[in-house]
């Protein structure tokens, strides 16, 4: 079995930033509601970016940090904002990377819910695993334009949505690398966060959280061991809201300074969110050769994904 | 490495079927025109059915012709009309064949262009490779309302496209079944055949023409040596137009006997084009175990992309 390895992060938030006062101003709630109810203190709606353009610049973030010289052989995108049929995002970014893929580049979007990130990460993996030596660097984008499928006047949804993207580049490598993935999925409660090419996003809040705090939970006890989760350097959770992570967390009991959290300054960004907490990490060195991470995606479908790698 | 072997495949049309007859009158053209640039005699536009319907039916046709008892852990649909951002359609197909899929089925929807389905093949059978016994079997679905994105007057499209859907199931085999596929990405030519949610598909049908007739050539070249691909038992051509299927199968010297044709009855269908094909060669009596058969895929992206396979 191959191995693979993160060799680099990069993430992108859009030019316009929401302050929670402007939103407080505007739909008649204060800004300590907001706090308290999501942990969330600024979002991005992207306005002079396309969600083209937000991948593109996260995928190009991520480039710029790698030392070798590579070409990617794998561009997968995972988004649930997407109006890009085709050519799909994948396919756009990279004629924007054109000098840095090979002919062979595979370009595939993907929509697996909210989770759709850690979908992509497993595809890309697969494939370099499956592929017999012809995949060996893949670019992975998770990247979202929300903002566009905002109904402004609903709280539950505009407090807490934010656009952005995250990319990440993993390769083959000869070192033996813990690898392991799990996925869940409740079909039928799909009509509890729904988006559609023109309406806007739906979310039934209360339902989802109970979704996300349960069925997380009982993914992980697939996927690992409890002397396994208990070793782990960093959970990184899916950024939804402060309140449905912090419960997650008691309930794996892992202990706060190892859940790692971005989400009051980023807002959720659906798939972005993983991809975007990644780099963050990596820019606060938490994410440091051998270390042990576990990611936990869940959200729109429903469905929920778990990837524990060692760095 | 895993084998895998196609266990069963199914399609289904749309009741409302569309002649020549009635495009003629509409467009001002005669049936003869139709027939001579394209090859094409009628083709289908749903209305009484959604994307969501086409998908569940076709996948229903592959599930009730399968002789053993199975589930299903992985649902991939390839699509480049669907509006359905979250849930995707692979989240509503497992909710409505719920009792065939397992808790863990990992529902994907996918977006490569026309070639999405062989995409959609190679990721199902790369995840029953990697994924170490835990996706044994997987549905892939091929599906496209193409009718919905049609600017009627455009004749271009018009007498061409088609909505359908197909299905396949793949599961692991012990036997030993030659596979290979290969991929090739011209992203820099992505804008001469589009199509955006809130826009009408667009075609530049020389453009395309030159591409479909060289690149794909080029692709085979890479996946196969000449004594292979003279080997084959049939080649499964995305049907796009009769001519340019003609030139492909001459350019590639595979004579016509060998190249499966259903595009006079059911038109270009897109990602559904090939798993249709698939079940009209089955009902044919041509996937007998230990034939080969060569997937050409290639459109929008543009891209080409292909497999081999022993049935």
């Amino acid at each position: 079995m191959e191995n693979i390895q993160i060799i680099s992060t990069g993430s992108y938030l859009p030019k316009q930033k929401v302050t929670n006062a402007t939103l407080a101003e505007k739909l008649g709630i204060t800004e300590e509601y907001i706090v308290k109810r999501t942990g969330i203190l600024e979002r991005y709606y992207s306005k002079e970016e396309t969600i083209v353009d937000l991948a593109v610049y996260a995928a190009k973030d991520a480039l710029k940090k790698v030392k070798e010289n590579i070409k990617i052989d794998e561009i997968i995108v995972a988004t649930t904002s997407s109006k890009e049929l085709m050519p799909s995002i994948s396919f756009q970014v990279k004629r924007k990377i054109a000098e840095v893929t090979t002919r062979e580049c595979i370009c595939q979007d993907i929509l697996s819910g909210c989770a759709g990130y850690i979908n992509a990460l497993d595809i890309a993996r697969n494939t370099i695993v499956a592929s017999e030596g012809r995949v060996k660097t893949a670019l992975i984008i998770g990247v979202e334009k929300l903002s566009e499928f905002l109904e402004e006047s609903d709280i539950g949804t505009s407090i807490i949505l934010s656009d952005g993207a995250g990319a990440t580049i993993i390769a083959k490598t000869e070192e033996k690398k813990d690898y392991k993935s799990y996925f869940t999925v409740d079909a039928e409660e799909g009509e509890i966060l729904t988006c559609r090419a023109n309406e806007k996003i739906y979310m039934d809040g209360k339902a989802v959280y109970k979704y996300a705090v349960t069925k997380t939970v009982e993914n992980v006890e697939n996927l690992l061991t409890k002397e396994q989760l208990q070793q782990i350097d960093t959970l990184v959770l899916h950024q939804s809201n402060r309140k449905i992570m912090q419960s997650i967390g008691n309930r794996l009991q892992i202990p706060e300074e190892k859940i790692f959290t971005n989400i009051h300054l980023k807002g959720n960004t659906f798939c972005a969110s993983i991809p975007i907490a990644l780099d963050d990490m990596q820019k606060q060195g938490k994410l440091q050769k051998n270390n042990t991470i576990l990611m936990l995606g869940y959200g729109g479908g429903m469905n929920t994904a778990s990837i524990y790698l060692e760095v």
